[in-house]
């Protein structure tokens, strides 16, 4: 066992699982952002057909799922699991979303962090010979959002400077034992840390500390450094939050440098489309993995990412009652080739 | 790897992890009620404490792991893993519990089942050489999911007689490499199952198709029947859930027998403490679990359990919506015995 786990949190996958199929889907804001042309699908209605913006996330996640297994040919009952979860009370953009699958399924809640948990337990679970194949996904809604944390779309509230967008977006992963890449090497279990922040409307900074534990409890367990990755990437710190884990880790003597990026910085044109601190949700981090980095790997642009998505895990009556925002970070490294462990790059 | 993938869905663990400790906390009714000695404590009052009955949940999960690692004189430093949910949104009940602990916290969200998963999950990652100690657990609280799932407790609303009553009630369970008892010999992950119940209010009724299919398929994959087991038991399918899966099963030809039960019909009595059709809640299956159950085993009482607890995955808002109640049910077979595969015994 202990040549697979390293230091306190990361495991070293002993036969790291690699992608085999991707798919993402956006609504309006996504597909005229910056990384529209990445986007699977783009549907102008944020409806999607539906009767309800909640039963649109719903079908957010099964047009996902589904897309992602044609893409690999692949029918459902050959999955092993499926592991999901999203912001909506009770995650039922999840459960609504798959029910008609039949696959087995592993309800997750990690706030906006799901991308990187359900990819997590995905690769633990494959490379630990329970399964040959499994998903990860996972989904956000700006409107369901909206009127779940803050308040229903139709009354045009003014957002605070350091808000963020709820992206409407969704993504989802297929690993497999054995594929082309990119493969999932290390991954990190974050910890709950909570630094007091009781502002809700700025998640970002409540989420920086999450961030900055977890992305360094990765690089010290690994021996690594930021510079051994092309890409070091947050889920949805946005502006602030992005700016406040650079400002710690340049506390320690460690630059960052331009490979730290955001995925909530990266979604939206925030002047041109007046996102303010940039995009957030679960979503945001799965649409930006699952359309523009996956496919980016395979052509070659990046060698190595390490994915950190963060969640913050407040409810609207923990913040009535006058809680602060715990928050929460789930690593992931992915490597274009297999063996290529980051320490072997020192 | 598929040694140890049995059928479709289930895993026979290779080295079966153990239990190495428990503990289970309940408030007044669960005091009272039939199993009132087997809680490890019990509080009157059900702010616990604290201010909010949400704090008051909190508090329960704090409470019930310190025990659990007491117990077993363990400090938080040595769980790998810790695997968690509860019924409130955004599972503030678990985030804010355990957040001073600073263990890898992986959330989870299975409603009502979320025992079975997190057990499931922290037995295969055991299993599977990635930690060596994982805690599972979860809550649930009368008047949090009042509030939250019905009306607020002070409205006195009349209860339908098919209502069940959430109990206010935590469980934690330790899982090792290695230890005295009893064994997490199998797993079986549920798929979400709908048979298109609407009727929020009778909710074992809704969740009965999955418990049949989740017990079904452990039966199949494993080659057992329920004489195999000392004990076959549902989380919180209540009087009418917990007959309709017999039903199912006498169609089949198959006599669940005397050793099918339930948890919620375990945890009150119904006709004297006027609890309708049982008790429900993730905290009913998870105080049984640990506070009768698995001291039972270790005293010989039960060879071997199959626990499966169902979740129903609704929320207010898929109901107002006019959605029907999907359901889930992870199947955990625990053994006296590490090397007594139910296959043995057939």
């Amino acid at each position: 066992m202990t040549s697979k786990r390293v230091g306190r949190q990361t495991i070293a996958l002993a036969h790291p699982p690699s992608v085999v199929s991707f798919a993402n889907i956006g609504s309006k804001f996504e597909g005229e952002g910056p990384l529209g042309a990445y986007f699977d699908e783009v549907c102008e209605d944020s409806f999607f057909g539906e009767k309800t913006w909640e039963k649109a996330e719903s079908a957010m996640q099964k047009k996902v799922l589904r897309r992602a297994l044609e893409r690999a040919s692949l029918r459902p009952e050959e999955l092993d699991y499926i592991f999901a979860g999203d912001l909506l009370n009770q995650c039922i953009g999840s459960s609504f979303g798959l029910r008609e699958f039949g696959i087995p399924f592993y309800g997750l809640y990690g706030a906006c962090s799901t991308m990187g948990e359900s990819l997590s337990l995905a690769a633990l679970l494959i490379d630990g010979g329970f399964a040959r194949l499994a998903a990860a996904m996972t989904s956000s809604h700006f409107c369901t959002a909206e009127r779940q944390y803050r308040m229903p779309v139709p009354y045009g509230s003014q957002r605070t400077p350091t808000a963020q967008w709820t992206a409407t977006a969704a993504g989802c992963t297929v690993l497999a034992e054995e594929g082309p890449g990119p493969y999932v090497t290390h991954v990190t279990c974050g910890r709950i840390v909570d630094k007091g922040i009781t502002d809700a409307n700025n998640m970002g900074a409540a989420m920086a500390p999450a961030a900055y534990d977890t992305l360094s409890v990765f690089f010290r367990d690994t021996g690594t450094g930021p510079r051994d990755f092309d890409l070091i990437l947050t889920g949805d710190l946005g502006e602030l939050g992005h700016g406040i884990v650079r400002d710690f880790f340049a506390r320690d003597g460690v630059d960052l440098g331009e490979t730290f990026q955001d995925c909530g910085l990266l979604l939206y044109d925030r002047e041109g489309q007046d996102m303010h601190a940039g995009a957030s949700g679960c979503g945001c981090s799965a649409s930006v993995l699952n359309g523009y980095l996956l496919p980016g790997m395979r052509q070659g642009k990046w060698q190595r990412i390490l994915f950190a998505p963060t969640g913050a895990l407040l409810s609207p009556t923990s913040s009535f009652q006058g809680e602060s925002v715990p928050g929460i970070c789930h690593a992931v490294c992915l490597s274009r080739e297999r063996d290529c462990t980051p320490q072997e790059h020192k």
